[in-house]
């Protein structure tokens, strides 16, 4: 019966941009029980126990649209991070964050900027925007090229500190050189910064080129909500709130991140924990002469290597592979040079990171 | 401190149309009690009471990350509608699948079409892609201008059915010729579909640049969670699936949505008392000599007048305030000749459409 319209095809009809383009592709999820899970860098611990009943309270209100502008968060998060609540924005994610910042700033001629290796959603994010992607390569130390950046003619720059996937924590000096220098928006994806020595907050106060983009899916346990916010200049954020959906977050959304926002000290407890184990997990693996980075994120970014197998691609997807077969998933990144040896490993419970180092010696023994 | 930057503006780098847009101004959330609220077409009955059990059960696996594509949601959407599940999009209500709409078929170049008046949201969605909007008049009888829709050179066009502000309803052959002939994509927005007499989900089989959109916010009672569904072809769901964020619906949203659909008896309910209550209400304006559209939403459009007022723009003003004095919420379209005579009226409970006729009797007496 389609055949009035036999020879259409919408992919013709798709923006150039849409149709060339590849989806992002996000961690696995397994199926089936049994899994140790340290790919996606979820949280191995449940969130506040005031979420439940927070959301079981504003179920009863379900048939009633949502603030449209998440106002007690927004006024929560000003307080919290001493700034007005014009100067806060809440979306579906960091991820909505990031797509409604290179909607306002890219695209149309405007190019956006990163530092390469980091989030692999920014280019896909650019290129929706039929935008340029300027890419600034770190070199293989991974300090940042703070110049570089400064001098990018990008309109719009994306920087994740601590970075994924390596972990590494830029200074508070050299972002704000960095930023400084930069003429156009400068993002700071702070996604994990809870698990750092130092964020960039009070950048704010001194430059206004300057947006904070934060999660609320790893250091508050809540991955499968979808809460992330900004923080930026009134003038930023209100041009961001034109471009968001008009109802981005739902009410039990809304209502899970404030019950958890409010618990700081149950959130203190869990960033504790995972420091705890990091700060183990990376020892052990140093004992091992495996070479890792430092880190400032609820993971490591770490060379897989045995005494008969030296570092490289190969080894790390043999190590992989192995974790795998053995039900542990990590993830590893094959498309770059300066990832393509490394795994990055998720930080789950103690007991998880030691089954991890058990898989790993064997595999280090056959490797 | 700013001082670094003191010349630095953030409109300066928007994106022209962004800077020069107004973003969507959603209907009045009233603070405070004893408003009977009939402006944005909630629905007056709380959700299935299942929805609150799925929540309290999938509240325990927050800290995990999505399904990424809702799978369990189109399967089952699959199921209910006769289709395969990667002919189903679930998004974060029906506004994202309007706005990634937009993403993959308008912009650069390619302009987007809609009859006009219509939801005041789509031309917004079409500015911030930068994209034309060819916008096409109802007559004032509202009949389907059927021919210029056909004709229309646009590559993606929006028509609501039934449609809004007006809660027109039109015939699915007329649909069928707009659409047959029309070269692009053709979207239906059936937002309202599940109070009318008839859908277009069986046009899916005959032509394939057709996209039903889908929102659980009316007839579901869950325009708090955010959650609305696409149906189309393959090859268009693959396209839509390219530009959303990778985690566009929430834990939580999901088995909202799941939860609601699997109860299908209790959303028949819910939509006969609507339809019982419409009736009434229809029937007691038509008694007033109040000229009011015949709908197949949850709404009407009404023309309010009094024995010494004639319709217009300034009596459908006098009638809003009046009631919106009293308390109750409706909502008013200044902006188009052929709305600002007009208040659209959510229906809400039995007892809220008496009060409405109440105090509009007295604004009719003094009027």
């Amino acid at each position: 019966m389609k055949s009035v319209k036999k020879n259409w095809r919408a992919d013709d009809l798709a923006v150039p941009q849409v149709r060339s383009m590849r989806a992002y592709v996000p961690g696995m999820q397994p199926e089936g029980g049994g899994w140790i899970k340290l790919n996606t860098n979820e949280l191995p611990y449940e969130p506040s126990p005031s979420v439940a009943t927070a959301v079981a309270e504003e179920v009863a209100r379900l048939r009633l649209y949502p603030n449209p502008t998440s106002r007690a968060l927004r006024e929560f998060l000003a307080q919290k991070h001493g700034v007005s609540p014009d100067e806060v924005f809440f979306g579906n994610g960091c991820d909505e964050i990031l797509a409604v910042l290179m909607r306002v700033f890219a695209g149309g001629g405007f190019a956006a900027g990163m530092s390469q290796p980091s989030y692999t959603l920014y280019p896909v994010l650019a290129k929706i925007q039929d935008a340029a992607m300027e890419t600034i390569p770190f070199p293989r130390n991974m300090v940042l090229p703070v110049e570089k950046i400064a001098a990018s003619k990008a309109n719009l720059f994306l920087l994740t500190s601590p970075n994924a996937p390596t972990g590494v924590e830029f200074a508070y000096a050299d972002i704000r050189r960095a930023a400084e220098g930069f003429s156009g928006v400068f993002v700071i994806d702070e996604t994990y910064a809870d698990f750092a020595s130092d964020n960039c907050v009070r950048l704010l106060k001194e430059l206004p080129n300057v947006v904070i983009a934060r999660s609320m899916s790893k250091s508050y346990g809540l991955a499968g909500a979808r809460a992330g916010y900004a923080l930026a200049s009134a003038e930023i954020i209100a041009l961001m709130d034109k471009v968001r959906d008009s109802y981005n977050v739902s009410r039990l959304d809304q209502a899970v991140a404030l019950a958890a926002l409010r618990d700081e000290p149950y959130h203190a407890r869990l960033i504790a924990k995972i420091l705890e184990t990091r700060a183990s997990f990376l020892k052990a693996l140093r004992e091992r002469n495996i070479f890792v980075h430092e880190s400032g994120g609820n993971f490591v970014f770490a060379e897989p290597s045995s005494p008969s197998q030296k570092p490289g691609a190969a080894t790390a997807r043999s190590c992989y592979e192995f974790l795998k077969e053995n039900r542990i998933l990590v993830r590893y990144f094959p498309d770059d040079a300066l990832t393509d040896s490394f795994l990055r490993i998720s930080i789950g419970l103690p007991e998880d990171m030691l089954r991890l180092l058990e898989v790993l010696d064997t595999w280090r023994k056959n490797a």
